[in-house]
């Protein structure tokens, strides 16, 4: 447990919360920059860091590793702090409309400001909405297939039409010894080529294709033992099962910062484009957690946003002095 | 005179400009660049090719012309076209909705859409609300000091307060026949040792500084011979002279685009923040030529800018079709 005291607390180090630093530094302001990621970089690091990305102004590519690297070092002069692998938990506004931020681990931020730049937040399965569902989840219901050894001659059920159903149906065609996909179409989302197969290989036999349809209910004493399916809401039909596993997408969540009163739509934190600050004086929402009308989840947005906040966050800082906006063609860079 | 059919037409080979040549190429749209410079680059090009620039998202440190040649790169795969060295004049929108832009030169630029990314237009010199002013110019009347040996032995009356007039008052006091500089207040906005040398002058007599004073008119036959010098409008003062050097600064001035029907609010085109769109259909306008609440005259501002505005104007080139973003770490680019 620590307590730190700092300008501006920043949530989230992917590459629109580390650009924010050095927005905040040129304005001579400190930042502590926390996230629930053990390394800075956010989804660039943990998801694709080899991967090239060819849409960063002045960069034909560049991997998003060293986009990471490169902005840890144009950070430097401004010495920020960091506090990783805790996620934020709760934000508690002081009389004196500073605030002090506080993380699961118990690690106290006070700061005159607060931004979030939590990318896409966390990401949770999309779950059907069935009664008792959560009840047999790890007893038989699962919404993710990640070790498909794990199913072999077993009876699975799999729910959805798009890649993830349609891959892992063809996957799972010759591993299981009974497999059901079930979707309400009749028409998939996916690659039509993998459409294609999955038809092939209902005609064969090899896997139950249930189209029109939906599973309703789920049953078992222990453990998941059957599924109820619903054809076009008149034809019940029970599927007995060892596993149920609904593959309809994920959706981001913002976890603990759904909580504190910020005004949300969609799971993005609206924010007004003037300075990209919430409906909480001091709190500003950058990068793919804010929504405003035209809003696209580009790195190259998220670092013009941050631009426009630290003009704004100065007179929460400096409440006193006035910014004129100095180039640093003209003035460099002054560590602070 | 060249034709020249494309989807858009972007005013200023800028940064800016450049980059909206990208943007607009990953959603399959092709570009016509036209600029009044001889080289692509804009101000980075002309004014400070060799300065490094420290705030590009993810360069700790570029300079202004190797910033160009990688935008140059980014754009390759889209294959724009440009007419350089030739500034536009006509905007003229036909039936269909599309436009014509015709330049100086009488280049015709036919286009579905025109993206105004002109930087700071030109530059010309604030000038005095005197009348007459203007038939003295060239006859005693100028707002630059290019050649100061033209002064030598001569009577010069210099007007302003900021470095300029203050450096000028320095630099012509040992060439001048008799120098005089009025300025409107009584403390200068230029570098205090400045200021405190012209005093040191004035004390001497090789100055003759007149405070609080403004000049309200100009004379003379063919050419200019005195003007009036008002002292906080009651004492008023006949001053000989040869030249009457107003250094007031410089305005931006935006050029033939100031007759195309634009909304301008202080010499900049007002647009709104959901797709940087201007007043007139079809025609947007980024990066430092334009305005809006929290306007940063940034070039990674810019960026952002071009980014929503290629998106909107997809549905100009494109009317039929919906455009999915799609990433370029997943999509990679797609040569046009």
């Amino acid at each position: 447990m620590e307590n730190i005291k700092t300008d501006i607390c920043i949530v989230g180090a992917g590459p629109v919360g580390l650009f924010a630093v050095f927005e905040a530094g040129l304005l001579k302001m400190h930042c502590h920059v926390v996230d629930a990621l053990p390394a800075v970089g956010g989804q660039l690091t943990e998801i694709y860091p080899k991967k090239p990305i060819y849409d960063i102004p002045g960069y034909p590519e560049v991997l998003a590793g060293d986009l990471v690297k490169n902005l840890q070092k144009q950070i430097e002069p401004f010495h920020p702090t960091f506090t990783l692998g805790e996620r934020v938990e709760n934000l508690d506004k002081q009389e004196d409309g500073s605030f002090i931020v506080t993380t699961v681990a118990g690690t106290k931020i006070a700061c005159k400001a607060v931004v979030i730049a939590g990318g896409l937040g966390s990401f949770e399965p999309r779950k059907p909405a069935i009664e008792n569902l959560e009840d047999y989840e790890g007893k038989g219901v699962t919404y993710m297939v990640l070790d498909p050894e794990k199913y072999r001659d077993k009876r699975v059920v799999l729910a959805g039409g798009g890649d993830s159903a349609l891959d892992w149906t063809i996957f799972l065609a010759d591993v299981c010894k009974e497999l059901t996909l079930v979707h309400r179409g009749t028409t998939f989302r996916g690659a039509p080529e993998s459409a294609e197969k999955v038809a092939a290989l209902a005609e064969e036999g090899k896997v139950n294709l249930m189209l029109k349809s939906n599973v309703t209910e789920v049953f078992g004493e222990d453990k998941l033992e059957a599924v109820n399916v619903h054809l076009e809401s008149v034809v019940h039909h029970k599927v007995e099962t060892d596993y149920f596993i609904p593959l309809f997408g994920l959706v981001p969540k913002l976890g603990p910062i759904d909580n504190w009163g910020l005004e949300l739509e969609k799971n993005a934190i609206v924010v007004n484009t003037v300075d990209y600050s919430t409906n909480i004086p001091g709190v500003y929402a950058i990068g793919d957690i804010n929504t405003y009308p035209g809003k696209l989840k580009l790195i190259l947005c998220g670092f013009h946003e941050a631009a426009l906040m630290a003009q704004s966050a100065y007179n929460i800082v400096y409440p006193d002095k006035k910014y004129v906006l100095k180039y640093t063609t003209v003035n460099g860079i002054q560590e602070i």
